[in-house]
């Protein structure tokens, strides 16, 4: 049932259901992305003036039928876009200036398809992006890829070329098992090992092969991509979130589950490793249930303390499926993950990727050189000393201007959460989005049916920024923290 | 229910749902995949002894209470693969020597996982591939192809590393959109190109949108590809096959189906152009009842007697969806394909892609200045010579050596439809797989509803054999000629 808000010359249409919000998915974010959709879109064509007020989130909560925190996230994200500002005492009203380039909308999930806009920025207010989930893209080795894509191209045969094994190039599984074994502890060989287009990609695939076999729940942490929470229900499975606490995600709830999608080495985004006991308590789980461990390992490498916390898919090839990336060691542009299979479900995730491979040869050739060469291990341990750098200087920075705010989960990866007095949350991001700084609230990560209380907090990603433009982003930061 | 055949010592079990039979998907196709894998399985690991002799299809086909066509169908896989060996008078036998190189199953389809099994080549019998859907992988241009990498690397800005717009990357999208319009008449803009892994991924994300919109059925052609039925089938739809004649596939019987997939320029396989009467009235059909016509253009740019036929799509852009790829004018293994969508589908064909780009930035930026450069014209123009120059050396060598048999569908594309006397069919087949000649008869793409009476003929593809090995593959071919 579409809703119609005529407000200010808005024509705008939500249907709560969410499945006529364009690319928006599921009931809540299907609405807030619709409402986005259709804020910016007024704002673009001039039908809402630069300075215009809009209505509080309550009253157009109100007007539309809709959660108020719904209008309030939607808000937010036009505030870190650049179209509407946000001051306190003032309201929210659309921005004076034209808009400034667009942000990543996700972690690593949708990006609004704003290309063909050409992106301007407002003058005199420097953009810093410190939303989590993608790398240090200027620091992707160009010219060692282009040296590894010219060895691989030139050796490859002909019928490499061709229609490939639906697995993926034989080259890159080859290269991913020993390195895998080497790098991460986990028992693969070429056989079990397939390559999807993205860890999320991968899990469409084990959703739709779980599904196939009659499941229709997944157990998943209490915070955690909503991307990944959405193709799980998009292959048709219900999402239940585990409890969360200072050891990991509690398995203790686990029962019936088809499968448990986890984050072990280093839990997104609230950062803390899965405590020993709980690892083998999973495990447990799954051997005497006939569940699934899904292993999200996307940001194994970067262990800063001590040697990378080992995969929990070492302890049961069998009830363990391992899904590791180069979204976050390179560039999530590269399109290539890859999943550790237990050998049993082999056949049905196959036959989900419909029987064909839909993964580049070429890209997959150059990784598998890339790998083989040893340039990746050289890439991963230059990027993990920049990576550490950035967190000290954040660690640092954040002792001396903001005091009461603490980062956690930094032992590891390229983001940290940092805690905030309570009810502050989304008046630092918005006060954030005023300074051209984009950040993500850890409410934006939190399941809907989360169990632990919502905590304030912010997650910060230190691997977007260029590294000139490093220090900047943090005192812009230190600037909006209370 | 699964059967078990005990003779000669496999175990071998079916699944007569298709279910459980690896990468087999449908329920014929599933059961000869399953029973084609077994034997492979048996001969592999000498269960089946070299020279034994298999029992005659009919008796195998009642001890399992399948169809006989499905037996002989596997029978013919496993001799085109080198493992059975058939002989008038001697009925089907294990192969003497060790099994050749496995050759392609499909003919832009699926590929058994076979990388690991060590190829081997029966000693003194050379192996031929006119299985048609490759283009000449020998001639791909390497070295171009790795300078507009680099080009397109160095001068692609840091963000084309990120995660990408879903539709994808806009260079790309920009460079086909003037490609498609000088070279096809397609009427296209960037806004409305949807980059995919191949024209079968494309088919995947236009099903499940046209489902989630609530449709049923789709039209299809009575002849073509099984894995785009089985595609659509998995999106939920049921494909209705429409007549063909002389004239092309006949429109006529449309009549509530959301949608027709169609292969305008050049019917895959019989080769004929749509009548440009059936053209006019198959758009009229889409206009009057808002169906939607899928124009599969997978070779549109290879035509040899006059000006390539311009792209359906020109005629009416909001109801005919443009589908064009890379897999023949270059190679599958870019997973590079395209489609051009009316305005009113954008939303729900890039939702159904996830919301996200799956393909990788760096194939789509290098072809971008591929096209951009004029390389892609020159290569296409290259191509285009090389196998017009192989058609007319088939044609001439039939005309010499085999006068009864007729050459269609020539005009256009890198295969050819060879007539055969009635009844023949099969024997031809399995006589060329004798010869390490791999062919496929035309009923392999016959729609097991199709309306025209069976036809003996062979789809001869000439783009797959390198250049100095196309004389002798036509030689093989006119030997098993009738």
């Amino acid at each position: 049932m579409a809703k119609s808000w005529a407000t200010f010359g808005v024509d705008l249409h939500l249907d709560p259901t969410g499945t006529q919000t364009g690319t928006g998915t599921g009931t809540g974010a299907g609405v807030r992305r619709g409402l986005t959709d259709a804020l910016r879109d007024a704002v673009r064509t001039g039908r809402l003036a630069p300075g215009t007020r809009l209505p509080s989130s309550r009253s157009l909560a109100a007007d539309l039928g809709v959660a108020r925190n719904t209008v309030a996230d939607a808000y937010a994200d036009l505030v870190a876009e650049g179209w509407l500002t946000a001051r306190q005492g003032s309201g929210t009203r659309v921005a004076m200036g034209a808009p400034p380039t667009p942000l990543r909308q996700w972690g690593s999930a949708v990006v609004p398809p704003t290309d063909t806009t050409p992106p301007r920025r407002l003058s005199n207010r420097p953009t810093y992006d410190l939303v989590p989930g993608t790398p240090d893209l200027a620091a992707f080795p160009r010219a060692e890829w282009l040296k590894a894509a010219r060895r691989a191209f030139t050796s490859a045969p002909c019928q490499a070329l061709g229609y490939g094994d639906p697995r993926g190039r034989v080259e890159l599984r080859t290269a991913l098992a020993t390195y895998l074994s080497r790098a991460r502890g986990v028992r693969a060989d070429p056989e079990h090992i397939l390559i999807s287009a993205g860890i999320s990609n991968g899990l469409r695939l084990i959703g739709t092969a779980l599904r196939a076999r009659g499941a229709h729940t997944i157990a998943v942490e209490s915070y955690g991509l909503a991307v990944h929470w959405q193709i799980l229900a998009e292959a048709g499975l219900r999402t239940r979130p585990l409890p969360f606490d200072e050891l990991g995600t509690n398995q203790a709830q686990l029962t019936d589950e088809s499968a448990v999608l986890l984050t072990p080495a280093h839990q997104f985004p609230m950062g803390v490793p899965l405590h020993h006991d709980r690892r083998s308590a999973v495990v447990d789980w799954a051997r005497r249930t006939g569940g699934l461990v899904l292993e999200d390992d996307y940001d194994g490498e970067f262990r800063y303390d001590r040697q990378p916390i080992g995969a929990l898919q070492g302890l049961d090839p069998n009830h363990v499926v391992y899904l590791g990336t180069a979204s976050k060691s390179l560039a999530p542009g590269l399109r290539l993950a890859w999943m550790v299979l237990p050998p049993s479900l082999m056949d049905e995730v196959t036959k989900a990727k419909g029987g064909i491979d839909t993964c580049g040869v070429l890209d997959q050739l150059t990784l598998a050189e890339f790998i083989t060469s040893g340039a990746y291990d050289r890439h991963v341990r230059a990027a993990r000393l920049r990576y550490r750098r950035r967190r000290d200087t954040l660690v640092d920075a954040l002792a001396q201007h903001a005091p009461d705010v603490h980062a956690t989960g930094i032992a590891a990866g390229f983001h940290a959460v940092l805690s905030l007095p309570p009810g502050t949350e989304q008046s630092v991001v918005q006060a954030a989005a005023w300074q051209g700084l984009a950040l993500h609230s850890l409410s934006f990560y939190r399941h809907e049916h989360a169990l632990p209380d919502p905590l304030d907090a912010l997650v910060v990603g230190y691997g977007t920024p260029p590294d000139h433009a490093w220090t900047g982003a943090v005192e812009a930061l230190c600037r909006v923290l209370p």
